[in-house]
């Protein structure tokens, strides 16, 4: 997602450190005390505007969550979301951060589960590395993932997917499930949509998951 | 695929023992000697009325090919297209006989590679064990399977291909290619089709395809 600049943008992170941090290098390790009360801590990489992880963590209230955001601007957008959300959940914190570091903002096992929804596709082959479902991502999310801690990847994009079933079964990660159109499956039920997918489900297109989990 | 039982059948077997085996189990270890020369043998199990492997046997004479099917009334009609073909490949041998007895018909390492396409979808839950993916079948296909042998599997089902996935990753195996429309890939250049493949494929519903080995 590419946004013009938006001068409300760093004041408002500026305001409310207490949900956003800027500097995520300096709590490696020590994530548990950004939130009310311990419990297994999630991470959605590449947040957007943020609704998906927002939804998570109200459902989820015996779970902490991270929403990750690279552009500075998209992760101010979800934390105007956040702060006018009804009953703001306490167990959710954003992170302005690049996926490719989530070895300076995470310990080992400090993960106990990962969201990849509607990434980047990167769709040239020599673009293939800057998927976040390349062989140099899943092994950082290997590092800090909690044993049987699972990556729960969503995408419209059928050549991202096609890639990225190849890729974690060549890196040899076991695959929990798999849907080809989500949408009209059972597991639609409990699916929460993101911004993006609520807009392109509407098009009818299938949407694709695949939830797996390290060796 | 169920017909009614053709008169003409069992006669026509009979006649040509050369070109179709109905007791594989006497060739175990020894398929080589069906053909006029040794080459690394391809078997396709489920072959229909025999559209795929007759094309594929013609299109590769550096290759020896089975190709296998249960229903003797079907097997006789890939055994009648086969007598009719232009320049009747000699690389080609049927066989009536039941996938799930592959070890009693071939011997470790005997086969270089199998084709399952458009296979029963079975789909109630409570039939996954018929699926030829479910994992009884594919560690069959392992023992009779050379170093590096790989599964090739196409299907216009969803269900099934998503079941497929799953179990052949969990079987440990890994994947070579991937494709969720065959049809619509740069792949499609040298795919051959199935009778049912072409029938299908003109109601512009994707084709699915996996290829994978063995670890």
């Amino acid at each position: 997602m590419r946004l013009r600049n938006k001068p409300w943008a760093k004041p408002l992170i500026a305001k409310n450190s207490a949900k956003i941090v800027i500097e995520p290098a300096i709590y490696r390790g020590k994530w548990q005390s950004r939130f009310v009360k311990r419990a297994p801590l999630f991470l959605e990489i590449g947040m957007g505007k943020g609704k998906f992880i927002i939804e998570m963590a109200k459902k989820h209230p015996e779970n902490n969550y991270i929403g990750m955001e690279l552009q500075t601007t998209v992760a101010a957008m979800a934390l105007k979301r956040l702060l006018q959300a009804d009953e703001m959940p306490t167990n959710l914190q954003l992170v302005c951060g690049n996926g490719n570091q989530l070895l300076e903002f995470f310990a080992s096992n400090e993960i106990s589960g990962i969201f990849l929804n509607f990434s980047d596709p990167w769709p040239k082959k020599k673009q293939a590395k800057r998927r976040l479902t390349y062989q140099t991502f899943l092994s950082q999310y290997q590092q800090v993932m909690a044993p049987n801690g699972k990556i729960e990847f969503k995408t419209d994009n059928q050549g991202l997917f096609e890639f990225s079933i190849k890729s974690l079964n060549n890196f040899g990660m076991k695959f929990d499930g798999i849907w080809l159109d989500l949408h009209h499956s059972e597991a639609n039920e409990t699916n929460i949509m993101t911004e993006y997918e609520e807009k392109f489900s509407q098009k009818g297109q299938p949407i694709f998951k695949l939830i797996a989990h390290f060796n």
